[in-house]
Formats: structure tokens, sequence, C-alpha cells
């Protein structure tokens, strides 16, 4: 009985460090979504929830911290637990900077709408969050069933988000050349594209997390994990 | 016998993270310090150098990654090694992370150099440079002595950092609103800067994974970790 006992109590320890990312990823979902919702509709109400919002996902990765460590020491546990434990230590860490992410993009809102565009404006953004948003749930779904089949998908998928954030860095520049208005509402723009291709970034660190998981390797074959937006230049015509 | 031998071993590997750490400080302050120089000096082969060296920091983080993990499992350490090993896991990923913002500043020396400008143009940039590498250097000497008398005194630095960060966001935009050509260079700066105010919360972060270490305690308030870039409009007067 006592060995069953604590069998069961450590499978709920573990169970935690689980429930608790997907709760966090969830909430990180949600954040995303919402600022650029925010964004795009003006919409300084719900920009201020994103940003309060935010402390629940630095509370989550705390508590996913101090578990985890409480676990190592109490379970001393081996192989395919540990990389559990260790696996959610990195992943709390993806998410909680992908809120941090959204919630920069929610501080923008104010500055962005002072300089109001029609909604045709953000598709290149709109777009880039959704590329963005379906990495995050396909990582997030592959987490929560412990399945790699399609892992490496993930990195064609943010070859595809690295390619939109250039093309709309090249995008916001030209706007920027034709109308010096532009200037400051596109600058801001600029960086919450950028956040945009960063929480692309942590979705395949994520991957990459649930593939070590389930394999005890790290993934083959380096990704170039990088966009070419340092290569744009603009000239005016 | 045997026991000594032991601990000797678990010393070694306390000591093989410990080193490695190290070296990846040292390498990661090389990394922005070059790429920097690079930058104002239009130095495109230096700028190649820290573009082929990332790699050294990405091997350090998998290298510590799987020494720890190979520590724990072997050695099943208690509190104080154990939040060593979590705490190497942790700063390994902060100065890979910073050699990242290293290696995309010199990815944009060749379109920054495009439009060169006089060294005076670099200024804020170099300023900023030197409080993030201040920064750098004083939480990698703390983490080498494990003092944490003075590692309070981060966070205010890093408040001047974000400070200057948000005054050089500003005055960028100003030179882009004086003139459109100012428009692709100083948005390849603006990112740089943002860079360098990253590479100042990475070394906040590793600060406060210091902290941990000695303490077993998270550091006591919880620092805004942002700067107010995000409220910078610029009008054209």
């Amino acid at each position: 009985m006592q060995v069953e006992h604590t069998v069961s109590d450590y499978d709920e320890d573990l169970r935690f460090l689980t429930q608790k990312i997907s709760a966090m990823g969830g909430q990180a979902e949600r954040m995303v979504e919402r600022a650029i919702d925010a964004l795009i509709r003006s919409d300084h109400k719900l920009a201020e929830t994103v940003v309060a919002d935010d402390i629940v996902l630095d509370n989550g990765q705390r508590d996913i911290d101090e578990k985890a460590v409480l676990v190592i020491v109490k379970r001393q546990p081996m192989a395919q637990d540990l990389r559990e434990i260790i696996g959610a230590i990195r992943i709390s860490a993806d998410l909680e900077r992908i809120g941090d992410l959204g919630k920069n993009i929610a501080k923008r809102v104010s500055v962005v709408t002072e300089y109001r565009q029609p909604v045709s404006f953000y598709r290149g953004l709109q777009a880039l969050t959704d590329l963005a948003l379906t990495q995050l749930k396909f990582v997030l779904d592959a987490y929560s069933t412990r399945s790699i089949s399609q892992i490496e998908v993930v990195r064609d998928r943010d070859d595809q988000t690295d390619a939109k954030y250039t093309s709309l860095f090249r995008e916001l520049l030209t706007y920027m050349m034709e109308d010096p208005r532009n200037i400051t509402p596109c600058t801001h723009l600029l960086f919450c594209a950028k956040n945009l291709e960063r929480i692309g970034d942590h979705a395949t660190n994520i991957a990459e997390t649930v593939y070590y998981i389930s394999t005890g390797e790290q993934m083959p074959i380096e990704r170039p994990k990088d966009d070419t937006s340092h290569e744009v230049t603009i000239t005016k015509g």
C-alpha cells in the first residue's frame, strides 16, 4: 500500500505540472489573440485586460519552477520523468515570455490608435498573428498528447511565419516612406510584428522540448531560427 | 575512499557547469561588444565573425542541459546543489539568447552601413551598449563569486538601461521624421537598440538566478521589467 500511495502522489505531482502548463498555454494564446484584437479594433479596455492578465503567467512559471524543484528533491526521478519535469520548466519559460510579448503589443494600442487606420491596414498583421497562433495551438496539442509524429512540421511553418514577418517589415517600411505621419504608428507596428515572429520562435522551442520529453534526444538538424528582415532596405522610388 | 572519490567526481561535475557558464558569459560579452563595434565602424568582416561565433553558445547551452540532467540522475542532489544545477540551466539559456541578440545586431551591419553615418550618430547606441555590458559583467562576477550583496543594484541599473533605450527610441524616430532616407537605417538601429535593452533584461534574469542559487528564495519585490518606449510618439514639428 505504501508504495502505491507514493506512486499515486508522484503521478499527481507530474499531473500538476502538465495541467499547469496547459492552463498557461491557454492563457498565453488568449493574451496574444486579445492584444491583436485590441490593436485592430482600438479597444483600450481590452488592451488593459491583457496587460493586467500577464501576472497570471508570471505566477504560473514561478509555481512550476518551485514544484519542479520540490518534485526532483522528493522523488529523485529517473529518465522520462525527469525529462517531463525539466521540460515543464522550459515550456513554462517560453509561455511566460509569450505572455510578455502579448502584453507588449497591448501596451502599444493607445499610441497606435492615435493614428487610426482602416482595418485593411492591419491585414498583414492579422495574417502573421494567425500563423503564430496556429503554431502555438499545434505545439500545445502536441504537448498534451505527447505526440511527436507531426512535430517536424512546426519548423516548416516557422519558416512561413518568418517569411510573412519579413514581407510585413517591408510593407510597413514602405508606408513610412510614403508619409512621415506613418512613422510613429508603423514603428510600433514593426515591434508588434517582431513580437509575433518571436512568438512563433517560442512555439518552435516548445516543439523541440516536446520532442526531447518524448525521445530523450535533441531534435535533429539545426533550424536556421531567423528571419531575413535584417536584409530589408527600402529606398524612395 | 569510495565516498571521497564520489564526492570529488561530484564536485567536478558541478565545476564543469560553473566553468562552462563562465566561458559562455565571456563569449556572450565578446559577441555583443564586437557586434556594436562592427556596426559603428562598418566592419563587415568582424560582423561575420560574430555571426559565425553564435554556434559556440548554442553548443554551450546544449552541453550544460545534457550535463545537468545527467548529474541530477546520477547524484540525486539536494537543496543547494540542485539549485546550482537548475541555475546553470537557466543562466545558460539567458546567455544563449544574449548571443542570438548579438548575432542579430551583427546581421544588420551590412544594411546599416549602406547608409553610413558619422560616428557621433551612434553615440546613444554606444552608451546603451556600455550600460548593458556593464550589467552583464556585473552579474557574471556575482555568479562566479556567488555574492549577492550588491545584487539589488542590478535592478536599479536596469531602469537606467530602459530609460536610455526609450530616449534612443525617441531620437531615432526624430531622425526618421527629419529625413526619409534615415527610415531604413534607423529602423534597423531601433531593433539593435531593442536588442541591447533585452540584453539588460537577461542580465537582470541572471541576477535573479544568482540570488535564487545562493538563498533558495525568489528575489523579493517584482521589478516592472519594462521600458516605456511603447508610449513614444513623435509628431512632425
